[in-house]
């Protein structure tokens, strides 16, 4: 993988110029993809932008964002060959850092279940895991320092997870969602791939030019965790079962306290709501393409919409206020600890590519509109990656940065 | 005017026919327009929808919601010619229930302070105000019997107040912004303008499947009504001063209970945050505009970004803050009355089109995201019209309706 810190220093020193690190991109992308299919269209004409702390960094963006300048499909035949006017926000944050859209990356179509043709870079035989399965991807397979995905249930740290990648689902709304196909708006939160953790906060820095999250010039304090199994969600499998173990293990051998924490019944009880709040509104966000384009919708999609119709605005009503109430119950969780401990994933990426996995892990964060980090570095028995999850307060992105990248470095260090 | 819920009886009845309903707004449209300029683009071959609450309702769209069918410029020649893959998700809504777009309204560019070209149809050498300028002259001037709009500051509730039509401000989220163009992620809120109190209710409950919405098959009760003058937000003109005056005045005549209200300290800190969150948002929202086609902005949206550009996230974190206390401080309000009743504008449409207004007496309302009404009825000195607002507790959307129905029917009965 391509650390982007260590690429920005070789591009500030002289060591190479900007538009060489893109061209190194290019070339490995020319190289591996037609085995991985992280990306749907390229910018083989790709140059540098201005002077910023991305400049150089060539960056795949989730095709369920706009580009002006390239095709945006939202991994549908609906949209073949669409071309938006404007660059979504997100897209014009990056280049206003200097940085460079190398191409658009694969998605789920419209960011839901049904599967990209991505293949995982460790085991072409397993799911890279989904919605954002191609920006996973493509930094797991060397071709890029830095992707750009969503997640509106598990579609960031579940992928980074089965990747093997660092990512982060950051606060609600502190990337901007406009221009990024809209699937549910209260969950809909745009995240950030990149091969360490040090680099994901940086590139969260850049964009969002909070100065604070950046990790990489001090060395991160052992935090208190609170470590959480979220019951409700279902058993894990054995591989993220054990993984959680060995990152406690490494965790208190390097010097964090960690204690075992039950959430507050409020704050579990939201769980089961995320998908009345999610299916709600993307009956009103899909609205169009399923009342013109019904049968070109993929089947689990077209399936799950079909459902969704009988949705009562009394139920969504229900569901929001059950969340409001959890929202305010889970602040008091953080006085305990400064970070929370949970699974990524339920297991390693699953065999075959006919399902990107699930999301039961991560649904109730996404909810919550916390901040969530994947920390890579765990494998299972067939060396597939198995990541934990990091989740701060809302709006303490920081601290969810600086006690994963703690995590990220003990972990390295226990199994040396 | 036309009135919606005659409309759709008389339909219903089989006295008229769809059809014949949306080309009686066609030929309104081109007798009256040419002097107005409510429309910038009309369908001539508009047809009926399905069966369905507003089959045969023909509605003027803001041209900041995407048509796939119709140009959608944004009110900006940065989108001139541009054509939406697909529909806004409020038009899909519309229809689903039945109704037809039968032209995209005059929108101030992007929905922000430098005018349109459209005229009040009280009195075409004022404004109609904005930015849904073209939504409400299309109604006032009975060319069509709904419209729909978007108020990020005051631009359903002030329009609505200045052309002497009934409009609603639901609550934040009731009706979807997805397909309609971002100014600010927080506060973008779409509307609805109709003739009267009743017709809006019925349109609000056809759109969004909240039959409680409806009021017309019901007398509404006498409310206890909290006076609020909002003096943090400067003084009112005579003219909006006389007309809350006198809505007062008819209330108690009808019954109703009114009560000076003052708003919690936490409440009125909140109004001075609305600008930094607006301008923090959309100076992401129009970045890819701002970046690529500034010299083509209108004046008074440039001067905004150019100094947009210098909030920091530590300033807009705090306005969030402070917005959030707000809320709750002001649920707290609703325990003392059923709705409040405060000015909808600061007095009659301003004399010459190089201004839209300003929207003092709505920012905040827009910021704490309760459902507004303006209720018509009231004139000043020169037969220009003045606007009261009704607001009601977040989600309470029928008690706002239902109260300014009930202030609606108290003002016609007391000017007779």
């Amino acid at each position: 993988m391509i650390s982007l810190l260590d690429l920005c220093r070789r591009i500030e020193s002289g060591a190479l110029s900007p538009n060489d690190a893109l061209c190194e991109s290019l070339a490995t992308i020319a190289q591996a993809d037609s085995e991985i299919g992280a990306f749907v269209a390229v910018d083989a004409g790709v140059r540098p932008g201005g002077a910023g702390p991305l400049q150089g960094i060539a960056v795949a963006v989730k095709d369920i964002m706009d580009t002006a300048d390239l095709p945006t499909e939202y991994g549908s035949p609906i949209y073949s060959g669409w071309r938006p006017k404007a660059d979504a926000s997100i897209v014009a944050l990056l280049r206003r850092a200097g940085g460079s859209v190398i191409g658009k990356a694969a998605t789920t179509p419209f960011a839901f279940l049904d599967p990209a043709a991505t293949r995982n870079p460790h085991n072409t035989a397993h799911t890279p895991g989904g919605s954002s399965s191609g920006s996973a991807a493509a930094v797991a397979a060397g071709m890029v320092p830095l992707a750009f995905g969503t997640q509106t249930g598990g579609s960031v740290i579940r992928p980074a997870s089965y990747c093997g990648v660092a990512a982060i689902k950051p606060s609600f709304r502190i990337l901007p969602t406009v221009g990024t196909k809209t699937y549910s708006w209260s969950l809909d939160t745009p995240g950030l791939f990149a091969a360490t953790i040090a680099d994901v906060a940086y590139a969260l820095a850049a964009l969002t030019g909070r100065d604070e999250m950046r990790i990489d010039q001090r060395a991160p304090e052992a935090p208190k965790i609170g470590l959480v199994l979220q019951d409700f969600a279902g058993d894990p499998e054995d591989a993220s079962r054990e993984a959680l173990e060995r990152a406690v293990s490494a965790a208190s051998r390097a010097g964090a306290t960690v204690i075992d924490l039950s959430l507050p019944d409020p704050v579990s009880a939201a769980f089961p709501e995320h998908p009345t709040i999610q299916d709600f509104e993307v009956r009103q966000a899909l609205a169009w393409e399923y009342d013109h384009h019904r049968d070109a919708l993929p089947p689990i999609l077209r399936e799950s919409l079909d459902a969704a119709q009988g949705i009562t605005p009394v139920q969504y009503d229900a569901a929001r206020r059950i969340t409001n109430r959890a929202r305010i119950a889970l602040r008091d969780v953080f006085s305990d600890c400064d970070v929370l401990l949970t699974y990524a994933a339920p297991g390693a990426a699953p065999k075959g590519l006919s399902s990107t996995g699930n999301s039961r892990f991560n649904r109730l964060w996404t909810l919550m509109g916390n901040p969530c980090v994947s920390v890579p570095g765990l494998y299972d028995g067939a060396d597939l990656p198995v990541g934990i999850q990091v989740i701060a307060s809302f709006g303490a992105d920081d601290k969810a940065l600086a006690a994963a990248a703690f995590l990220e470095k003990a972990i390295q260090d226990y199994q040396s």
